[in-house]
């Protein structure tokens, strides 16, 4: 099983790049510089030299603003400076608006001013190919050796909202109408003009943001690195980033670690769209189910959309977070109520089980055509009285089987605003429980309701399966505090840990040391050993052709099942014949076939456990985790078993018995601590591993091993 | 395999109502009625009876307007008449407002007064429990003795929107705000609130729509019928619908060959969403999958929340339909195109790949940091000239493997729209191709855009992945037009028809007079005679214990593979000893073991194909379509074949030869046609069946039946 295209255990760009937490504060320029430099500043209307030195007078940054152009001349009122040295110092943050050709002098500049940040928005970079590769090579070395931080190049800029640092030419920051919203929610993207698009509708929702970045290029500082900047800020209530490329697992380790929300847009999981993401930024492929995997063990929630990116800011918003997942519906549309229910059956999550206590008290309150039972139908008639409103709410959100509510609307009126928003905000304060609201109507019949709904720290959706879809991120994240970083490597392994070579006995001898059970047997030396060698395993044998470089065995009859000491002496010959020696092993009959690998991946190995056997391609039915797991969170080998239909298999049918499950369990267990030893980058593949009926334990039946660099 | 919760070929709910084609112009009384009774009128501000007389008012209905109250005083300023027969003749619609006690004395008023057609939007009914059942059930007797059709009971009323025709007392249309937007798209909705909260949102969006109905507790009146009357109005360009039954597979097949595009928003997916519609509607369940199966084989869409619904509505609203998969995305924003790319893999569409034509016209166009594959990322600098923005259009949507367009903007600026409105419309007018457009960015930076986008009939979604999920919904419907409904069932079939009994030897006389392959064999009569019989198949038999009532053969150990003329005897003895007879059939090994099934559920029989023997429970992985198929649009058996994973299991792997895949789609074929004769309501098990290598055929390994009425 080949996962990803890189041979290593990170990418190599990850690898060679330096560590760099003495550089944090250079990334935090983005949103605390008190100067920036405007390099190719223009004074000519509508050019993109001049905005965004509008941009940081219009929306009132209280810092220096220091436009550079050669000639000297003002740009929009301001005196200008002939270079970044010219300019008072010091300059904290630098925008590179300057023709490509010319960038390079523009960081030299940067960089004998001392400016420890620079965004360069120029295009024309790797973005355009082989030549712009290099000249993005160039300028990115020329920053490193002077110590300057590079954010682009090819990027729109970045916003530090709360002090109105609008270092960007976007044109979102143009429009007559637009102002800034601030929050405590970030939102890093590697695209630009993706980036500014989802701001907008964040800004137009109401859903305020506090840092804003867009990465580009990333010939230097990644999108990554600046979530991870902001996510470690104090007032930082959770980060939103759009992504082409997920290879930095030091960095995603660390992010996850920080102990904020986190809501991740990986684009590029289909191929089509991989091939997409490599001709626009250049971004490597990582398998996109490892991607998923790794995320959810990581704890950081995948959006598949820009509208989930931003739903999930709205759940990140509020502090309230549900302890397991159990969710109450309390509705006056029971249409609503039935797709809340569908919803939460989709996302994972239950439909809480109501006590009898509840439910007798709510039978006091609601009317016949309403329901007591989750989706809870209180009537609009309820919800027009304010005293048997809140009597309901606190009924469904006290009882301890709920850990959530969703709560649906429609059609809202202007007089229905204040109890709705009054009912529900007690009731989640007072509980601690988080309430998030389904209101699938149009906004003019409530033109207060959706601030109403977000003072009171209600996110709110127009529809039920948008609301309970953020829920379960919130659930995702629930638990998320700061702890410490899982290291990004098993270890640094021995060189001469590991198979000594990949031949089936050699790698069969190396996990019998490790602890995995094998097969018993041994190579034979001719005809007549190997009638004793299938005697000393019982009498009945597979007979294996070990030949280099001889992958598909068993289609080049290399295999034999069921030699006995009659047929022992013929079946070697035969064998030998194929150019190699002959293994001798016990035959194993009757289990289940499972899979178990671990291949390297950019963002580290990656163990699979599956089904295996002739059902590993057909049904593809695996579970995937990234090596090693977090010290607090081990990785379980049950719960991947149950991921897969392998669950299934191994437990007792009709007129089956049980399968050793415990067995399997135990030796992925052994296999993990056992590689920690093996040099980094290899690939193992333990298929089939029968997994024999309960009590008799598992067999590895076959197995491949590549080192490492030799994929 | 039992799917469903009923008995019989379709609900007796749907069976028991009579053909109704003469009562279409009862219904059609919700959009052209002429005169209006308004029945429980009220003059009191805010009273749910001065609703509906006030907004028929309001919204400039120019038909009679009749409150209807005892005492006969002015309503909304308007004079009242104490019933319905002192109206003036003749009233067409007759909305009934009263408390429950009083609905009987009102439908009689009506049915006396002539009114084909009366909405009661009274609630106390089935939705309250028994009482409020039988009063339903008296009601609607009545009604239909007294040949007047019903909407309701429990429902908020309908809409003819060209017409003003109001007749809700929705609070949507109390909104200050509020203004109907006429358009060409039916809405018809089961659920009050969520209908017109969904409605709120269509006419905020600007989504125009033509007809709106509320059906309730569809004591007499179904959403389908009212969408199935909706789609024969010449004007409608596509009807929308929210239901939480569907079980009258007559009218869901009319509807599906009405010729428009249909969208079913079908609640209950999940078994607690149906639980959930059980205490809301009392809807019998219907399996999810069966549904999803149905909808899809007669060319509805599935929508799966309101939000999805209303973005169908609005790519219905174009006439322009995708002649195949192959989808071009433009933008200006890479991260956009790859979202896009990865909605259409998501979506079963498909990347198109550019002629190297287009992509040399492109190169001459796009400036290096754009992409000429698709996604064509044609650049910001491209869209700002018209005259190279339509020619990079024209490029792309000019060559013959591009079936439809998706572009994809972010923040659009007023400046931006005209270009971008211009170009796309002209292009997709043009080719005849739908464009449909994904704008990223806050309404507010260009105001005019969305009715600017909306009149060129280019629909317009916030994200990529929701404009592409809405083409995927027009590539659906992309072949419909007005056909002959196919029958709602099998045939007739004959009292006699099928199997005489459920036995195994009779079943399997029954399946091989109906052509399908059975393995050989017969019942043996003693021992000696099962020495014979053994010798007849060949030598190696199975031995089967015939005994009524056993169902688990296997684990009652009534099952002897591998049975020889020597071991014959002794084991006819062992088995006959279970109580019954011994059959005895040839023994047959190595092949891949399938599942060919029928079983009623409330959409009438469904066939199902897919991984059988030990798999089936494990791995449920089956191909649905409901019996019979349309004339003209064949059920294939290779298609269901494929959307299982029994497609790979009979392809030829490596090392293995192909099996007898032929054999099985001939197989499942004859058996369609032979069960047209068999009585309705009938369940069939063949599992397994045994495909053998190619050219060896297909066996009927075991099979269990269960006659019509029996389960």
């Amino acid at each position: 099983m080949i996962i990803g295209r890189s041979g290593v255990g990170e990418s190599a760009a990850a690898a060679a790049r330096p560590a760099r937490d003495h550089d944090a504060g250079a990334i935090a320029m983005l949103w605390s510089a008190r100067s920036v430099a405007v390099v190719g500043a223009s004074d000519k209307a509508g050019a993109l030299g001049r905005l965004p030195v509008e941009h940081l007078l219009r929306y009132g940054y209280a810092g220096e603003v220091y436009p550079v152009r050669p000639d000297g001349a003002p740009v929009a009122g301001l005196p200008s400076y002939q270079s970044v040295q010219a300019c008072p110092p010091r300059v904290e943050l630098a925008m590179i608006m300057v023709g490509a050709d010319r960038v390079l002098a523009a960081v030299d500049d940067c960089v004998a001013a001392g400016v420890p940040l620079a965004i360069i928005c120029s295009s024309g970079f790797a973005e355009t190919g082989p030549e712009g590769s290099t000249r993005q090579a160039e300028v990115t070395a020329r920053a490193r050796a002077g110590g300057m931080r590079l954010v682009g190049p090819n990027c729109i800029g970045s916003v530090g909202v709360e002090r109105g640092l609008v270092a960007s030419f976007s044109p979102l920051f143009t429009g007559a109408a637009t102002a800034l919203v601030p929050g405590s929610i970030g939102f890093v993207s590697q695209s630009g003009a993706l980036g500014y698009g989802a701001v907008s509708l964040a800004f137009e929702r109401g859903l305020g943001l506090g840092w804003v970045v867009n990465t580009g290029n990333e010939a230097d500082v990644t999108a990554l690195e600046v979530m991870l900047q902001i996510a470690q800020i104090p007032d930082c209530m959770g980060v939103l980033g759009y992504v082409e490329r997920l290879d930095d697992v030091r960095t995603l380790r660390r992010l996850a670690s920080a102990g904020k929300p986190i809501a991740l847009l990986k684009a590029g999981r289909s191929s089509a769209g991989q091939r997409a993401a490599a001709s626009h930024t250049g971004a490597l492929a990582t398998e996109d189910r490892v991607v998923d995997a790794a995320l959810r063990q990581l704890g950081i929630v995948r959006a598949d959309d820009v509208e989930e990116l931003l739903d999930l800011g709205d759940a990140f918003g509020s502090t309230r977070r549900p302890r397991g997942r159990r969710v109450a519906v309390v509705t006056t549309s029971g249409g609503s109520g039935i797709l809340a229910a569908d919803a939460i059956d989709a996302h994972g999550l239950d439909l809480a089980a109501l006590s009898d206590a509840t439910r007798t008290t709510l039978d006091t309150i609601i009317p016949a055509y309403g329901a007591t039972a989750n989706p809870v139908d209180v009537t609009a008639t309820v919800m027009s009285d304010p005293a048997l409103f809140d009597r309901a709410l606190d009924a469904v959100i006290d009882d301890d089987a709920v850990d959530a509510v969703i709560a649906c609307f429609c059609v809202i009126t202007a007089t229905d605003v204040a109890r709705v928003v009054d009912g529900l905000g007690r009731a989640a304060n007072r509980s601690g429980k988080p309430v998030l609201v389904a209101r699938t109507g149009a906004d003019h019949l409530a033109p207060d309701a959706a601030d109403a709904l977000r003072a009171a720290g209600l996110p709110t959706y127009p529809t039920p399966a948008r609301a309970v879809r953020a829920l379960a991120g919130l659930h995702q994240v629930a638990g998320v505090e700061p702890r410490a970083v899982a290291p990004a490597v098993v270890s640094a392994g021995r060189p001469d840990g590991g198979p000594d070579d990949s031949s089936e006995p050699a790698l069969k001898a190396a996990l019998a040391v490790a602890g995995l059970p094998v097969p018993a047997g041994r190579l034979a030396s001719s005809a007549a050993d190997t009638g004793r060698a299938v005697d000393e395993v019982g009498g009945s044998a597979v007979l294996k052709a070990v030949v280099p470089g001889l992958v598909h065995k068993t289609e080049a009859g290399g295999v034999v099942l069921g030699v006995t000491t009659a047929t022992a002496g013929a079946t070697y010959e035969r064998l030998a014949a194929l150019g190699g020696g002959v293994l001798v092993e016990e035959m194993i009959t009757g289990g289940i076939e499972a899979l178990v690998g671990i291949a390297p991946s950019p963002l580290g190995p990656v163990l699979t456990v599956g089904l295996g056997g002739v059902l590993t391609e057909v049904l593809d039915d695996v579970a995937l985790r990234l090596l090693p797991t977090w010290a607090d969170d081990p990785w379980l080998a049950g719960a991947m078993i149950d991921e897969t239909r392998l669950g299934r298999l191994l437990a007792a049918a009709r007129g089956t018995e049980p399968y050793d499950r415990p067995a399997l369990e135990a030796m992925i267990t052994t296999l993990v601590i056992a590689v920690r030893q093996w040099p980094p980058g290899f690939e193992l593949d333990l298929n089939p591993v029968a997994v024999l009926p309960l009590g008799r334990g598992v067999r590895v039946l076959d197995a491949a091993y590549v080192p490492p660099g030799e994929r």
